[in-house]
């Protein structure tokens, strides 16, 4: 791959692997927009979160290459992913980040454990404009054809102006073709949280382990203008996402209170 | 350890590990306030953001038990342990969630990588009143008495009034004996990121691996009302964190560019 000084870079990440159908599909749509930079773990690294490898080495291998890509197989985690490649990899950095497509909702408090999202929360500490998309199917065969026109909105609209510093996208599909998708819709991260369900059982040994299983509950169904309502009524939701986690509105009384 | 029906319960983690010095100040400190249940991992698990395990079963051991306390020592993260305790070890749900003392600051931009403020955060998502605390040194040997006083004010505040739904605090402690602490101030998160320096290497069969190493970069280091110039400035920091990473001030300007 030869980048000419007016191509767009694109870095490409995902926490389901390289072998995902929605890594693929994002590929494919973002080689339309630019010279691509994919980077990602063999195996999924789901529920990862924003987490580093500081206690291993890590290890990166340059698996493919063509005329419009490079793409690198890394030992680590998404966050890990975009720091690899942002230092070491790109010839410089990027205009673009897209994370995904994810097997799997990043609506809600999902946000906070999802390796997708924190690739995208990465880049924006780079101040690289950056977007995670994520689709409502958990199934390694989901079909994405539905996001398909979206993306290429999203990814033009963010190529010719990039986000403010410290804000990313976080970008929910329903897992619905694309005549059934009403349209998309801005929205806030809706209330909710996993409720688990551990799963006790015996191994051979006799002792006991625990398998962590759980189901997203909504706080606030209603609430038309979530991304959790959004996807779950036919609509492409976009939450505009902030990596500064102060509860501005509550400062004050705290102050009253210590 | 026998909970009483006027017994304050208050669960107890950290990601340095059972072992570590800023958690053996806690329990001592919050033995103070409750009855305790204290769950850790046996290595440290710093980084692991808000990470779960989902593809490894879970181990949990009941390491230590007197009049006061449950110790329990978990294999997973900070967020898997008060899932853990959540639903399956604790008799009720807590009074508070104490999380620390960790070991480095949880300032500025750490608190996304943070195993010690996921385990608040994840908390919060249970509406349980959660707070992190952290003192900025890395050293294994610090010396965490400047702290003591500030966590009984915080506790004693957080147990006669709890939390709103959706927010816990950030608490972080400048690396000073208490006579030079200058007092307690209610702060918000410091932009800033950190920058990497990875480490490039070679192993003895000749193949290249990284050590991830880093440096905390402050973007407005001058701003007196952050947590980062607060810590730097023998100050303590109080950060209300929202679980709500919507960035609202950006909703209308994304609608019009959608």
């Amino acid at each position: 791959m030869k980048l000419e000084a007016n191509d767009k870079l694109i870095l490409i990440t995902n926490d389901d692997g390289l072998y995902a159908g929605g890594l693929k599909t994002l590929i494919r749509i973002m080689e339309d927009f630019g010279k691509l930079v994919v980077i990602s773990a063999t195996e999924s690294r789901s529920a990862m979160s924003q987490a580093l490898t500081v206690k291993q080495p890590l290890r990166v291998k340059l698996i493919d290459e063509d005329d419009r890509k490079r793409i690198y197989a890394c030992s680590g985690t998404p966050a890990d992913g975009i720091k690899l490649a942002v230092n070491q990899l790109l010839e410089r950095m990027p205009d673009l980040i897209a994370s995904g497509i994810n097997h799997g909702s990043n609506a809600s408090a999902s946000i906070l454990y999802s390796g997708t999202m924190a690739a995208a929360l990465e880049g924006c500490l780079y101040n690289i404009t950056s977007v995670g998309f994520s689709l409502n199917s958990y199934s390694s065969s989901a079909d994405f054809s539905g996001c398909e026109e979206y993306i290429r909105r999203i990814s033009t609209m963010l190529l010719r102006e990039p986000l403010p510093t410290g804000i990313c996208l976080n970008v929910n599909f329903p897992a619905l073709p694309a005549s059934q998708i009403k349209g998309m819709v801005v929205t806030r991260q809706a209330s909710g949280n996993w409720q688990e369900e551990f799963e006790k059982r015996k191994d051979p040994a006799g002792k006991t382990y625990y398998w962590l299983t759980g189901n997203f509950i909504n706080h606030e169904p209603e609430a038309s203008d979530t991304d959790d309502w959004a996807i779950q009524n036919g609509y492409v939701s976009v939450v505009p996402v902030t990596t500064d986690m102060t509860a501005y509105g509550f400062m004050n009384a705290l102050k009253s209170r210590l």
